[in-house]
């Protein structure tokens, strides 16, 4: 590719309601829909989580929850059509790509992928919108694959010049800043400062204090490590998107090498 | 694959009002879906037309027409989504898969494909629902793949046991039924004789007498040659998509090696 593609990954807590299940945000996905058309980035990779629609029905990641498998891929596509449809009500050439059919995993972790049908989309100027979603995997049968997993596996894979993570916060804190107020945002992180949390985290034994997000970011370190850098901003905000995707000033976490 | 699976094509004409715009027949999928449920093959694959999806708003196969593109497999996925929750909702474990996330073609003809989920879900107990769609082309940009190519495709690379084509007439006419009321319904045609068929018709240079069913049958040639025969019937006719799943004796013409 000649460009190096933007991933722009819109967290499933930002485009639907958490709260209640199989309800998306329609005034975030407008909006959301509006600050993308209006930055006008090119090439341009979408991914985005499944927040209410990822785990509709109970569903376990149990082999012989067959129907479950197939209500939640078809959830997931009801989320997706959504989105897709919005972005080409705006003129942006999108185009659905449906992680269930074209990527394996291997004990939850992507094991192959047919890259080129993307690859291809990107270079005629189209908008790839991929998602989470329940995929087939050559150890458990099935299992779901995290919007947040695909996002860093495309960025390394493609060679993005940059992932913009939008999460509804401003950010990685110190302390979960949903239960402490004297939580702090961290504007920047390095490969080395993160490797440094995780392990004290795992030498502890005790939770992840940040309210989870250091999970979330753990999928960014190989692509730190590429030294492809990535953007943590609060989708939930008006304009931080647009800003981010214009690489305008922006609260936010920067994850990067160092 | 243990068992050879059976790959069962619905046809545009049958599942949607070909004369309406995105128009789903829903008596006829809801019949077929009870058919295919009663009959309980497996392993089986599901490809389906597009009918009055497959065109909805003058989309010409033209690179210029990216939102066309767009339009189009989302018009797709619209058909193939009531699908598959129609089947999901007579616990058929139906998984939707969309060919232009894993097909990529090459002057319109299938040059890669990635089988691997394809297969997987098939060794799992699933139905697989794949359809014609809008797919990315390494020479044209992109391209319309039609259900009948890769019906055609799936049954031998998936070393089929057999095609069931659904059509919206009894079979291969002699010359066009709907136009002539001499015509004779050929009820089995080797690969020699359609190959005649086909010369003459390229000698005389006239169009083809048996209206269009022709060029339809042409794409089941190289699974003939394979030994994999394809039974075409009138899924317009109900019972008929059981009787020739269950391999019951049902009106229609049968297409084999010889």
């Amino acid at each position: 590719m000649s460009v190096k593609p933007t991933v722009l990954k819109l967290g499933g807590s930002v485009i639907t309601k958490k709260e209640k299940t199989l309800t998306p945000n329609l005034p975030a996905i407008e909006r959301l829909t509006k600050e993308i058309s209006r930055a006008n980035v090119s090439p341009l990779v979408l991914v985005h989580g499944g927040g209410s629609f990822g785990h509709p029905l109970g569903y376990k990641n149990d082999a012989t929850q067959t129907l479950g498998f197939c209500e939640t891929h078809q959830a997931m596509v009801t989320l997706n059509k959504l989105i897709v449809d919005t972005l080409i009500r705006h003129n942006i050439p999108a185009v659905a790509v449906s992680p269930s059919s074209c990527v394996v995993t291997k004990s939850g972790r992507i094991h192959a992928m047919m890259e080129e049908p993307l690859k291809r989309l990107l270079q005629t100027g189209f908008v790839p919108v991929l998602y989470g979603d329940a995929v087939v995997d050559s150890d458990l049968g099935f299992t779901i694959l995290s919007g947040d997993q695909l996002t860093a596996y495309l960025a390394v894979r493609l060679n993005a010049s940059r992932i913009i993570m939008g999460i509804d916060l401003d950010g990685l804190y110190t302390t979960d800043p949903k239960v402490d107020s004297s939580a702090r945002l961290i504007k920047r992180v390095t490969l080395e400062e993160l490797k440094e949390m995780i392990e004290q985290i795992e030498e502890s034994r005790v939770t992840d204090v940040t309210g989870g997000m250091l999970g979330k970011i753990v999928e960014l370190m190989p692509v730190a490590e590429r030294g492809i850098p990535s953007f943590i901003v609060n989708a939930a905000k008006p304009k931080n998107v647009y800003m981010a995707l214009k690489c305008e000033k922006v609260i936010g976490t920067l994850v990067e090498r160092g």
